[in-house]
């Protein structure tokens, strides 16, 4: 239905996507809003991954490489968006991958699960229990999964799990395209960038990694600055539309 | 369910009757990620009337007040965000509101009207033809409202009905938070602002305005011009974020 030609049909077939998706209750309906702010974003960075966002993205694939037990948390916009990205990074990582919900019900996870199986994904399963304090279901998690993870790898995060789980001492790593975002501030890292493109250069950079590499990005790296300089991209991006 | 002391409340109750508005299939699930866009530019430009935001509404009632035959195209969004609004406008501005969707069903033509008549709206009825140049719905107009109209004031508007409105000799205007999108730069006059703030903005300087006074905005204004402020108005605020 829509024309290739058409100036944004990329974007255009992603937003079907996620509307049918919808329908079939795998996306909330909150998350479409979400998936807007995100487009919306993206748009500012040139929908394009910037120099920020690819040095951002090898420091997280250092601190995947330094992990203990990483896990890959993913909601229903991640699974519609990005599932074989997912799948592709676990195997080359060999990350946990949990799927965790804000507005969760047992059909939602199922339906996730089997999308990213479906791609060749292994979904950790079993029964939740509230190990984060929160008092909404992204409270819920796997002992075995996120609720031992020393790293969370958390695409599309909302800002009150992020404290939380930084404030459990957890390394939070996230991909999120507002760098004012308060998940983005409070994430040890933030990759501002979109999330299939996002993905991959995480996956890549990983496999190139030796593991005194991976220690020197870990230590040298500031979050900080790091958003600041994806700002200043945006402010520059901008400032090229002004006469 | 949502805390009034959240730091984000009024977006979320917002977002919540979007998202009711969507399961009853009054607003689109394509008008979901819309609102996301929208959301994600208002925060940045401070969630408030912007000096340029109020100089464009200014102008706006100014072209209203001058035009012969004014309608104002209400959709989904516009009807979940701002019914009220917009009969306020038109109880000020004396002007005709037509329905006018992408995804056109009767059933949702006959449910948006609803919502405006229970805020004390009139709206235009009658068959509706196909009198602008499109593939899609929004082709379909009154010939006594849109067809006839020669200021179309369309929130929320696609870029390609703009261009065609524009190409058949109309004055459009256009509130849109994007000032870089298509439509921001199609449309005869557009107000980057939030719709439930610009169309009271719009409707308090139609009522005190004269003739003589519409004449001059009218004669000085440049859309262009506006854009660009409004674009560094976003570089300012976020330049702000900026150590």
């Amino acid at each position: 239905m829509i024309p290739p030609d058409h100036p944004r049909y990329r974007q255009l077939v992603v937003r079907e996507r996620l509307a049918r998706c919808a329908r079939e209750g795998i996306v909330a309906l909150e998350g479409l809003t979400a998936h807007g702010r995100a487009e919306a974003f993206d748009y500012l960075i040139g929908e394009k991954s910037t120099a920020t966002a690819r040095e951002a993205a090898r420091v997280a694939a250092a601190l995947l490489l330094l992990a203990r037990h990483p896990v890959l948390s993913v909601n229903g916009n991640t699974a519609a968006l990005a599932a074989a990205e997912c799948a592709r990074l676990q195997e080359v990582t060999g990350c946990g991958i949990e799927v965790n919900l804000f507005h969760r019900s047992e059909e939602r996870v199922r339906r996730i699960t089997r999308i990213l199986e479906d791609v060749g994904a292994s979904v950790l399963a079993g029964t939740p229990e509230r190990l984060i304090p929160l008092q909404h279901d992204r409270a819920l998690c796997l002992p075995g999964g996120i609720g031992s993870a020393d790293l969370v790898l958390v695409p599309l995060e909302d800002g009150d799990r992020c404290e939380a789980l930084r404030a459990m001492g957890r390394t939070v790593v996230t991909i999120d395209l507002n760098p004012l975002s308060r998940t983005a501030r409070m994430a040890t890292l933030t990759v501002v960038d979109e999330l299939t493109r996002a993905l991959p250069l995480i996956t890549e950079a990983y496999r190139g990694m030796t593991r005194t590499e991976a220690e020197a990005l870990v230590r040298g790296f500031d979050n900080h600055y790091l958003l600041q300089a994806a700002i200043a991209e945006i402010v520059r991006e901008l400032s090229r539309a002004l006469d």
